[in-house]
C-alpha cells in the first residue's frame, strides 16, 4: 500500500495466516439490481419482485446471489490476482445471509497456503475470501486458488500447505441466507414453474434451450459494475498482443449468463446456496452465444428446514453450441466450445 | 407449466375466455428509470424530475409510460408469442394509472379470439393483456394479435372470433393516469417548449430532426431489462441461419426511440395516453440510425378535464432516412427504410 | 422557444448579461450512481460506500462530481452549443455543494461575452453555467466558450468582451462541497492507499497504468444518461459524411475515464474540487483504449480547514498510448494520440 500505484502482490508477498483487507467498500442499491437484470435478463421472482419476496418471508427483494459474489470477488482482484497467471479453482463457496439494497459490502481474504512451482517462476496461493455487510456479518465466503508470478525467481518461499478442501458442501452448510419461508405463499404461477424441489430426480438432465450473445460493451459494463480491475477484460490495446488478440470476458459473466438461462427449466431454484467447484474450461469472447444445460447430481433436505431443499447441479455452459444433446467437456464434438463446468447447490421450495 | 422447460404455447393451447397469468412480477425502481434514460435519452421533465412532477400534482416522478408497456409486454412473451410467426398488430392500448418507483407490476392475458389459417399450419390469436400494480389496479391494458404455429397441422381448432376492436380510443378513455394538474405550476421553460396543447393544429407535420444510431449491446440491455425472452433478439448463433442473418431488434425499442426523438417538437406531450394501433413496417438492425416525424391527426379536450388535452398523432420512424420531407410507407424513395407507423394519443397541458 | 423544434441558438441570439434557463430538471438517483460505476469502474470509497461516506462526515454517499458536471453540462447543450463549431475551453469550474441521490439539478447560463470572428461566419460566446439543487443552491459552476455559427453572415454583432478569467482557482475557492471531515475515521485501507495529501510532492509524475477500451454503446449510454443532445455523438448516418466518418465521443466521457483510471495512484483524491482549464487535444473514437498520467503542479492547504488539502494536477489522457513515459502534447511520438490535457484540483484528506 505504500507505493503510489498498485502493482499487485507477487508470490513472495503472501504469507499463510495473513488477513488482507481489500479496498473500496460498496453499497449495493436498486440501481445495481436493475443493471444486473439488464445485463443478464434474469427472471427469478424472488429477486425481481419486492412483493413476492416479502410475501414468502424476506425483508425485501434480495440482491441476486451472483451479484453479491461478483462484487466481493471484484474487491479481491487488486490484492490477490493482479499478477495471476491463471485462476485455478474455487471451493467451499457459500452464501450465508441475504443482502438487500442499501447494504454495504466489504471484503477480506485469509491466505490459506503458498506453494512454489518447480520452475520457481511462480506458485500457487490459496485464499479464503469473505464478504461482510455493514454489521460485520459474513454474507459470502469462498476459497480460490491462483497461480501468481514471483517477483524474483531466486527468492526463497517457505511452503505452507492449505487445509484440505471439501469436494462438496453439506446440507447443513446450505440455506442460511434464506429466511424461514412460507411455502403456501410461494406462487408457482408467478414464479414460472410448477416444478418444485420434489419434482426433480437425481440424474435428470435439463437443456436450458435459450442462447445469449455477448457484446464487448456488456461484459465491460458488468465487470466495471463489480469494480473488478483485471486488465485483460478492458484493455484491447494490450490484449491485441496477447495469444488470443482479444479481451477475455470475466469468467463470472459466464456464470451469471448460465444462471439466467437456467431459469428455463429451474425457475424455482431461486437461490444459489453454494458453489462446490468450478472450472472455466475455455475463455469466452465477445460475439459468442452462450448456451447451458444442467444435470441433477444430488438432492437433499436441509436439517431443521421443512420449507426448502437443495439440488446439487452440474451446469455446463457452451459457446456457439446448443445443448439439446448435453455436450461434455473433453468430447471431440464440443472441442473448444465448452466454457464452464460448474458444481453448485440451488435451493428450491419444497 | 408442468413441463420442465417452457416451450411456449401453440395454437391448440389458446382457448377463448381463458385468463393466462404470466410469470415474474417485477418491482420497478429508480434503477430502471435511470437505465431507461441511458437507453433512449428521453428528456420529458415530468419523468426526469421528482420536483417538477410533484409540483404539478404527481405523487412522485412517474415511471416512463413506455417502460411500463415494455415490462408488461415482456411478461406476456413466454406465454403468448414464443412460437409466434409474427406480431400482427396492437389496438386499444391505454394507460390507466401512474406507476412510481417501488410499484410491482404483474400481468395477465385474456384470450379474445382464435382463428386457424387456411393453410392449417398456424393461426391468429387475439389477447387482451393487462398490467396490474401491487394493489391489483390495472395500470395498462392492450390488445395484440399474433400468428402462432400449430403443434400439429391435423388438429381441430374451434374458431372463436374476437370482439370488434375500436379504430381509435375516445377522449373519455384517455388521461386517467394523469392526476389533476396545476397548469400554472407547469413551467414551460423547464419543460423545454412554450407550445402547449392549444398551439398544435390538426394536419401539422413535425420533423423530429435528430437521429439515433442503435448498437447490439443497447437493444439487448433494454430487452433484457424488460425480461422479454423472445429468442430473435439475443441469439446471434441461431439468427445467423435466419433469412436476415441478424438479431432482430425488439419493436418496442423503436417505439421508445421515436418517443424520445419526439421531444424535439413535442416537449410538452409528457404522457402517452394510448396507442390506437401500430405497425412494424420493417425490422431494425444494429448499426441503423433511427429518425422520426409526426403528424397531428386530431386534438381533443378530455371530458371533465380543464388541465390537459390529447393530441392524436401518427408517428413514422425510419432507418437511415432523415424525415425533413416526411417519408411515407409505400413510397418508392423510402423503400425498406420505414420502421414504424404508429397511431397514438399524447397528453399535453392546456 | 416559440418554434416547434429546437434548432439551437446562433451567434445573433446571444446577448451579454442574459440569463438562459435550460430545460429538463433532473433528479439524480442511486440508479444514476450505479450506471456511472458501470460506465467507468470508478472505485473511490467515498462515492462507493454510504457507510464510508457517513463515517467521515457526509450525509450520504455523494454523487460522483463528474456525474454532476455531465448532467449540468448536458442541460446547457440545446441552448448553448447545438450550433457550435467547436468547444474552445473551460475555466473557473468548481463544485460548491455535495449532491446526493434524490437531489434535483437544474441549470442556467449567463452570457459573459460575444465576439464575432474576422470571417463574420461565426463567433465566440462565453457563458458561465450554474447547476442548482432543488433548494436553489448552486452546486457547480463553470465558464466555457464555444465557437457558434451566425444565422446570417451579414448581420451586425455588437462585440461584448467577457471578463478576464482566472488561470487557476485559489485555495479559498476549493472544498466547500466537502463537509468537515473526521480524518481519523477515514480508513486508508478501505480507501485503497496510504498516501494522503502530505505524501505527494510538487513535480511528482504518476502513471495511472491501466487502460480502458471504449465501445460505441458505452459512450452513447453515458451521454444519453446525461441528456446531452449533441448530434455528433449519436448519429452515425450523419457522421458518415463528416471528415472523420465516425461518431465523436463526448469529451466529458474521456475526463471521466481519466478520473477513474487515476484511482491507481491517487486513490485518496476523493473529490474533484475544480477544473482550472482543459483542452480536448484530439477526439476519441470507439475502439480506442484510454490511458492517463498526472503531474502534481501544486499543493495547497485550504483556509480554515485542517482536514483536507488540494493537489493541483495536470492530467494527460491518451488513446492507444500507454503513459509510462509521460507523453506530452506536441511531441512527435505522441502525435494524434493525446486526447486530453486537464488542469484541475483534487481534494485529499490530510
Amino acid at each position: 500500500m505504500a507505493s503510489t500505484q498498485n502493482v499487485g502482490r507477487f508470490l513472495e508477498d503472501f504469507h499463510q495466516g495473513e488477513i488482507i483487507r481489500h479496498a473500496t467498500p460498496r453499497t449495493l442499491t436498486s440501481g445495481d439490481q436493475a443493471l444486473y437484470t439488464a445485463l443478464y435478463g434474469s427472471r427469478f421472482a424472488v429477486q425481481s419482485s419486492a412483493e413476492f419476496a416479502r410475501g414468502i418471508g424476506y425483508e425485501a427483494m434480495p440482491v441476486d446471489d451472483l451479484l453479491v459474489f461478483h462484487v466481493v470477488f471484484g474487491k479481491t482482484v487488486p490484492d490477490i490476482s493482479l499478477n495471476a497467471v491463471a485462476n485455478l479453482g474455487y471451493a467451499e463457496c457459500r452464501w450465508l445471509r441475504p443482502v438487500y439494497a442499501g447494504d454495504t459490502l466489504s471484503a477480506t481474504s485469509e491466505v490459506l497456503g503458498v506453494k512454489e512451482n518447480s520452475s520457481r517462476q511462480a506458485g500457487v496461493v490459496h485464499v479464503r475470501s469473505r464478504g461482510c455487510n455493514q454489521r460485520g456479518e459474513v454474507v459470502l465466503e469462498f476459497v480460490r486458488w491462483v497461480m501468481v508470478r514471483k517477483r524474483d525467481a531466486a527468492s526463497a518461499i517457505t511452503p505452507a500447505a492449505p487445509p484440505s478442501l471439501r469436494e462438496s458442501l453439506a446440507p447443513g452448510d446450505l440455506g442460511s441466507a434464506v429466511p424461514r419461508l412460507n411455502p403456501a405463499a410461494y406462487d408457482d404461477g408467478l414464479a414460472g414453474s410448477a416444478r418444485r424441489f420434489g419434482a426433480y430426480g437425481i440424474g435428470e438432465k435439463i437443456d436450458h434451450v435459450d442462447g445469449m450473445t455477448v457484446e464487448e460493451a456488456e461484459h465491460q459494463l458488468a465487470t466495471r459494475l463489480y469494480q473488478n480491475t483485471a486488465k485483460v477484460h478492458f484493455n484491447q490495446f494490450a490484449q491485441a498482443g496477447d495469444r488470443f488478440g482479444r479481451r477475455l470476458i470475466y469468467g463470472g459473466h459466464v456464470i451469471s449468463l448460465a444462471r439466467a438461462l437456467s431459469f428455463n427449466g429451474l425457475a424455482n431454484g431461486f437461490h444459489v446456496a453454494a458453489i462446490n467447484g468450478g472450472r472455466h474450461v475455455n475463455p469466452l469472447f465477445a460475439g459468442g452465444t452462450v448456451f447451458a444445460w444442467s444435470e441433477v447430481l444430488d438432492k437433499q433436505r436441509l436439517p431443521g428446514r421443512d420449507d426448502i431443499g437443495a439440488l446439487r447441479l452440474r451446469t455446463i455452459a457452451t459457446q456457439d453450441l446448443p445443448c439439446a444433446s448435453f455436450p461434455q467437456p473433453g468430447a471431440a464434438d464440443s472441442d473448444g466450445r465448452i466454457l464452464l463446468d460448474l458444481d453448485w447447490w440451488l435451493v428450491a421450495p419444497i
